[in-house]
């Protein structure tokens, strides 16, 4: 586990480390160097950090796509939706360290909405990882079900999940240890206000799920989803918990500000700020161009994350 | 919407509606009224708690059998599940008011197990409810293609979902009026004390979320998921919110006691208490008679909450 507590160590220290990020030094994984995927066998034990870490510095990328297909602006029904994506998953994968379908885009077209997703998830390249957005919740033995659907049955990297249920529910995902779970914590829309705000004792609840997430990871396969649109409350778990990984949507059509949001969670790790971008490269005029657009910005913004960023 | 005030009645009117609803002499919606299921056409706008009521007064039973195939007691992988489920469905439609199918013991066979839940979905008679519980949860844009998908390609007539991303969420799923919403409030597991339990401003998150679902609830279409293993906490929410139908999961192998849940819930309107039981009857030896068995129970327990309940 490379750079895990970066963020504890001295600025210089993390500025140094964003630099060894950028050129590529930090020593890759296995069978994850090539920048263009190539067909690698994954060796046993890679766990999904380690994976999407290798991704983001074979592309020197944080971009996380979305594959979240609308059947208002896709023609074709399912079919359509599947061929939009591997095309979208063709142009673009070496730009993107990760791709994030999300399931309620794939459940509206119907009982074979599934096997669409199944499809689509077997057109990314091995070496880059794929997170089912899910956001799945319940007791531990159902839960169970729903971690074996999408870790055995649909073989996700990764998957989000929410923390309502307790530590006993995020522990049928978690124990998982070589796939990624990310619990919501605060999300991009205007709706959070109404429970994640609420005070709880010293802290507001969203602290206290991070905390929540935090103290169930024991393997270590645990980040926190943070919306982009709301820089100050990431800061406030950036701080609180410098080691957790972030995944950040609500970039583009939800208003997120990409640079705020790098700058309140990026590390110098790459795994630290996964930044999420669906319907803004999906439904661009060019998609790739969108991407390439998406990835420089969101470069930038980490590179000029140094050690006076925060 | 028939009795829905009734707990703010005095205790004697509410315990001669409990012997009206026992008598079958309130008003039934057309279509409804024969115990056995027959062919009958839904008039336009008949909700999903009259739906249910009806269901329920017809075959004077609080009974909801959930449908959670598990691949290990059950031969054949998928088809043996459908097989399994439309076999238990045969043997007990005059039994229960109400089936949930767990969304995730059907995501476990894989891509095609939503199609399975398609078809299991169809051997509900159509004038027995079926309610999906899938416990989804996103930002409002996602949390509409997740109601399209349990509304609108699945059928279903209710649906259970998280309070987590707050009401803008939360109406994605309950403008569909005619159909039913249960919101997670207070869960079965041991986990629940981890945030459930948070004290929020003057009372515990549960609360909160209760609140929430009550404030969201424009159309009366929304009730709440109480664990029926915890009696206390049902019974407070029931103070607070007299005319909130409750879901209530947890009996059988969860160890709920379904005596104090129901004392804790019933008001006398079916629909205030709808008692789940899954594994304790779909692999009972004999699950017609295990069936019988809980709606006698439940039922003796919804007689005994008289004026004197709770």
């Amino acid at each position: 586990m490379l750079e895990k507590d970066h963020a504890e160590t001295n600025p210089s220290e993390r500025h140094r480390r964003v630099r060894r990020w950028r050129r590529g030094s930090v020593r890759l994984p296995p069978g994850a160097s090539s920048a263009r995927s190539t067909v690698v066998s994954e060796p046993a034990g890679v766990t999904y950090f380690e994976k999407l870490r290798a991704a983001s510095q074979a592309r020197d990328s944080l971009l996380c796509i979305g594959l979240d297909p609308d059947p208002t602006l896709i023609a074709g029904g399912l079919d359509g939706a599947v061929d939009f994506c591997r095309t979208l998953i063709r142009a673009t994968s070496d730009l993107a360290c990760c791709y994030k379908p999300n399931a309620a885009f794939w459940e509206q077209y119907g009982p074979k909405g599934w096997e669409g997703l199944a499809t689509v998830r077997r057109y990314v390249p091995p070496d880059v990882p794929v997170l089912l957005d899910c956001k799945r919740a319940d007791v531990p033995n159902t839960m169970a079900a729903y971690a074996s659907a999408v870790f055995d049955a649909m073989e996700f990297d990764a998957a989000t999940v929410h923390a309502y249920h307790g530590a006993d529910s995020l522990a049928a995902f978690a124990r998982y240890s070589t796939r990624g779970v990310y619990v919501v914590c605060h999300t991009s829309n205007p709706g959070r206000a109404d429970l994640q705000h609420l005070r709880c004792g010293d802290s507001r609840l969203f602290m206290a799920v991070a905390d929540l997430a935090m103290r169930s990871n024991d393997a270590g396969n645990i980040g926190v989803v943070i919306g982009a649109t709301a820089a100050v409350e990431a800061a406030a778990v950036r701080t609180a918990f410098p080691g957790l990984p972030f995944l950040m949507p609500g970039i583009g059509r939800q208003g997120g500000d990409v640079e705020a949001a790098v700058r309140a969670s990026f590390t110098g790790d790459p795994v630290s700020c996964l930044i999420g971008v669906a319907a803004a490269i999906m439904y661009a005029d060019d998609p790739r161009r969108a991407a390439v657009a998406w990835r420089d910005r969101i470069r930038r913004a980490a590179e000029q994350t140094g050690p006076a960023g925060r």
